[in-house]
């Protein structure tokens, strides 16, 4: 291993040393940890390092280690935070954070709520009136308690309960019960028991015997399926090797340099990005997501989560498996994460990264003498996989040879569900089995892009494309259309404006394009979506502003990461992109941060339940007019020699003559070169 | 062989018996044909033939094969269009054509004009003036000429003149010169010179001197890249053989059934669709594509092209190749046409079908004890590539393992450009090279659904999510929202929506899906784009009334296949989907047809040339709530048993211990296993 770089993760013995330093600040009080992990270095001293990092120049500059931890003392509000250098050694500041916040929960802390939740009397009075089968059992998924009010004063937990199969891969969300006890998150005090409403108002109604109805399974020993498809095998070889190459954080691959580093809220985080050696950003992450629900009865309303803010996708991300999360040559990275104690616990695997194929980068033939160049579209990609209770979020960062970066979203795992009583159907949910309904709710994820196109100060601008006006002498035929350009001067968002082909893009005013003599762009094309659909008065999006449009621009400073604010947890108001954008500055040819929300409305379907094949959602941040010609005339062209394909009817005939004993009918496999 | 379906593929004979006969019936007439092919069979005898070949009802009914052909007599207008009856042998009817219409143009034709047009002696005098260096050479783009009036009474071609380098892969399209002949399409008389403009007006000038400039070349042996980038291969393997499976036309793979044939004008169509035994398409194609320019300068003005309806997309359709166009198993399908003379060309492989992976189909941990399910997203590919001068068209139908079909489109080729003078910025294109500017330009292209959801009467409906409004008793806190569906009870089409996440379905009132209680539906997620741009006082729109709107719905008739109807070669006016939709009658629960328009407004950038990097547009038609779960839960589930993917570590080690002639690093490759 090679020294740390400012960038990299959080490191055992940094998480060792925080807790020790910060146990020795508090002295007897006993400390529950909420998150540590490192702090960002401040971008000014960054920037130092990485000119000389990369151009020489001058000495590198010793940029400190922080660490930051969100902790508890004695288990009773209010958060604590506190910063701790970690290379000096010594407590920067700690203390309690005002504005009543709450802080991220471990998976410990999911796990103690719900065996407190299942043994309480309250809650084991309930169970008994269900009078379950010996095959049955309860189980219970723990909510942050979603706020509908300003007046609440401690932070509470509200536990959804489900029957299960006695089976260690049931389908926890299939057989919703209708109680749902409220315990404080903290002591874990039980509060009051909320019955559930499972018709088309907020009638409830005392606990009954449980009438049975088969529970819809996901997992092959239990999802009645007699018949598996007969699914041959596709394997990726990579016979010469892999043509990326991963040393510590850095990776490098088809002209593309950054870093790839885990942390414990934004899972991954990319790093001082170039393609090509031209700078392109300086940071990029997914930073905050929030999922609202659309059903109007209590407690229902109050479901609303925040995945980044209130768990973390670095704290809940997958051990990642080989030949299951990505297929080929796969380079793994750790995550990192603190347990309650203070103490680090390594998560394996957390990051996989590796090539893939995807059809076509470019042909063209030409039809007069049926010449053609074709390449395959190589990508490299970054992956990790959240799981957040009921649901599983599959990030991936797409890097091509071109200089564009996708950015896709897989939704996955199971739906959140609640009880629906025979017979009724509501318009705000779907159901998807017997007795159990799942809710429209909404997926809205903010990406945070820090740019650094060809130099430090940026400017944000949208292109649209407009019709001209019929005129006799100019546009005589009513055909003509052109590109129409507004620059961002201050911070805000912008509205989107899918029937003006609007593309949102950051160019560098100081680099011209010698081509077409304008600044050097990189544009970024989200498709149109709607947005939170809860009204402005609601909590969701007072809790949310970030959620309202597709895009914001700000000006750059090191406290700003999170779209929602530093602390989401049962918050009541948005501390994030909502507050500062209503600061009035300048933002043209600055600093800048573009902050791109990608949003899915998701109404349920059956074909989702009990487990949800993906569903996408992407964007792509491209080159438009940065490099003067398609970069990727140097990527050698496709050969079959290279690709080693074959025809059908060969793999046809081996496979006949495998089975015949007889191998002759393979040999005469042809190939064609380029 | 089998015996020929009805659906299948026009056959050699079955061209040369129409030919025979056609010129039988015409006597002394020289015969120049435009386009010949199969017909599609009159639906009602095919629904009946389908029926009894799935269901065994009653016997296979006979369905005679007919032919249609479009063509000239002694090389005048009008057009005339014959049916032929190929099972019985004779002529059903053979006409002229009324409304001036034009038929499409072979290549053959397209170089018969150029090579006039190089040799004609007016275009040889300006050639003249050009005074060429000797090594560069003129080429020519014949354009079907679009219509800015009304009064043109013969077909004519608008050839576009460009210099190129002496070298078989030299770009065409990097110097475009400013004179431009004018031919009539049918006897290939020279009807006159225009000039082209370079400036910000239709200012013209006489020929003067090239001024060299150098080409933006794309073929490695020109293009100036001197290091090729280190691309290691990437092989897919199948080695236990592949999952599909393909006699004649018929393609069976994961549950799904269909039958994919190639034709002259459409490339490739799906017909008779089943997933997992039910009717889900009776028929899928792209039926149309109009690109519209934006430069309002004449005579840009008239650059719109259609080029199914103008050229054919099997026509024109790629020989495509193993390991350049897709990689791993592939199987291949021909395609057929006529040449002038009404001889068949055999088009080969022009249709190349295979599977591929596609990331993660679906995963859930229980993040209570860590278990898990994940399988991969296993998709099946059908491809053609078509090239229409100087693009390429990639159309990809990618169906999944879970009833969905992905409509795919890459584009890619070179952008059609025009001359700019030196220190020319135009707000309609891009100046992408030296002297040479990419107009903006729009991809609008039709896909035809005919729809068969569980039985032969479907409906068609849009559900949009809207906030219900605030109310103390059912939603106080402002967080509900409800689906809200509207059904399409007349022809005609659904304006977009994407603020209300509006969602098109067809679905069957008949079949109830006893989960939800509700009709059975399919959906069709298309992204909200701008339509044409131009005036609707265009020739560009009045001729493609399809491109202004996203989704179409009519009544099925058999002889209503193409969204801007049968003639679109320098057509004046829609006679499509703009006709077909002013009729008043009942499409709830009929034979429905929905026609899905693709869109992508390309304002050029410089990265796009001289060779396009592929530009996506795609759409996904999934099931919603038209199975009781998730129909995949059949899939085998990951493992790297046979995935055989590789550890990073591994690979690298291996490949240094194999440099220094060494491998037992080789040997401690770690598998894991579900």
């Amino acid at each position: 291993m090679t020294t740390i770089h400012p960038f990299d993760s959080v490191t055992e013995a940094e998480i060792r040393l925080s807790t020790k330093l910060l146990k020795a600040y508090h002295g007897k009080d006993k400390i529950h940890f909420s998150q540590m992990d490192i702090l960002d270095p401040p971008k000014k001293d960054m920037l130092r390092y990485l000119d000389a990092e990369r151009y020489g120049k001058g000495h590198l500059p010793a940029i400190a280690r922080r660490t930051y931890a969100y902790y508890y003392l004695n288990n009773t509000a209010p958060l604590f935070k506190a910063l701790i250098n970690v290379s000096s050694g010594h407590v920067i500041t700690a203390g309690p954070i005002k504005n009543q916040a709450v802080g991220p929960l471990l998976p410990e802390d999911m796990h103690a709520i719900e065996q407190v939740c299942k043994t309480h009397p309250a809650v084991v009075a309930e169970i008994n009136k269900l009078k379950l089968p010996d095959h049955i059992e309860v189980c219970c998924d723990p909510w942050m308690y979603g706020t509908d009010t300003d007046k609440e004063k401690e932070p509470l937990i509200q536990c959804y309960v489900y029957l299960k199969v006695k089976h260690d891969d049931a389908n926890h969300y299939s057989l919703p019960v209708k109680f749902s006890p409220v315990f404080k998150m903290l002591t874990k005090e039980f509060v009051r028991m909320d019955f559930l409403p499972a018709g088309l108002d907020e009638k409830t109604c005392a606990t009954e015997p449980w009438k049975q109805v088969p529970a819809v399974e996901y997992h092959p020993d239990l999802n009645g399926e007699t018949k598996l498809r007969d699914l041959k095998p596709l394997v990726i070889e990579q016979p010469d090797g892999v043509s990326f190459s991963v040393t510590g954080s850095k990776v490098e691959w088809q002209g593309w340099e950054f870093r790839v580093v885990s942390n414990a809220r934004e899972g991954v985080v990319l790093y001082d990005v170039h393609f090509k050696g031209r700078s392109l950003f300086y940071r990029i992450a997914l930073n905050e997501m929030t999922v609202p629900y659309g059903d109007p009865r209590v407690p229902y309303n109050r479901k609303q989560a925040f995945d980044l803010g209130d768990a973390g996708f670095g704290v809940t991300a997958n051990q990642l498996n080989l030949g299951c999360d990505c297929l080929g040559v796969i380079k793994y990275l750790d995550g990192m994460r603190v347990d309650g104690e203070g103490a680090p616990i390594k998560l394996t695997n957390t990051i996989c990264m590796h090539e893939q194929d995807y059809g076509i980068l470019f042909k063209h033939m030409n039809f007069r003498n049926g010449n053609y160049v074709v390449t395959r579209r190589r990508e490299f990609v970054v992956q990790t996989i959240a799981t957040v209770g009921n649901y599983e979020y599959i990030i991936n960062f797409v890097f091509d040879q071109v200089g564009a970066i996708t950015v896709q979203v897989r939704a996955t795992g199971i739906l959140s569900t609640m009880p629906i009583d025979e017979g009724v159907s509501v318009p705000w949910g779907t159901t998807v089995g017997p007795g159990v309904m799942a809710a429209f709710h909404q997926h809205l994820l903010s990406f945070r892009f820090d740019a650094r196109l060809d130099g430090d100060n940026n400017t944000v601008c949208y292109d649209d494309y407009v019709p001209m006006e019929i005129d006799p002498v100019i546009n005589p035929n009513g055909v003509g259309y052109v590109g129409k350009r507004t620059i961002v001067e201050k911070p805000g968002s912008v509205k989107q404006s899918p029937f003006t082909n609007r593309t949102y893009k950051v160019i560098n005013e100081h680099s011209i394009n010698p081509v077409t003599g304008k600044p050097v762009a990189y544009k970024f094309e989200m498709p149109a979506k709607q947005m939170m659909v809860a009204s402005p008065a609601s909590y969701n999006t007072k809790r949310a502003a970030f959620a309202t449009e597709q895009f914001w621009v700000t000006k750059y400073r090191d406290d700003q990461l999170y779209a929602a604010g530093e602390f989401t947890n049962q918050s009541i108001k948005d501390t994030g992109l909502g507050e500062w954008t209503s600061v009035d500055e300048n933002v043209r040819d600055s600093d800048v941060v573009v902050w791109a929300t990608l949003a899915l409305t998701h109404p349920p379907s059956t074909e989702q339940f009990p487990v949800m094949p993906s569903d996408f959602m992407q964007f792509m941040v491209s080159p438009s007019s940065f490099f003067e010609r398609n970069p990727a005339l140097d990527v050698p062209l496709a050969t079959n020699k290279a690709n080693k394909s074959k025809y059908y009817e060969d793999v046809v005939a081996t496979a006949a003559a495998v089975k015949g004993n007889n191998t002759s009918a393979a040999s005469c496999c042809k190939t064609s070169s380029l």
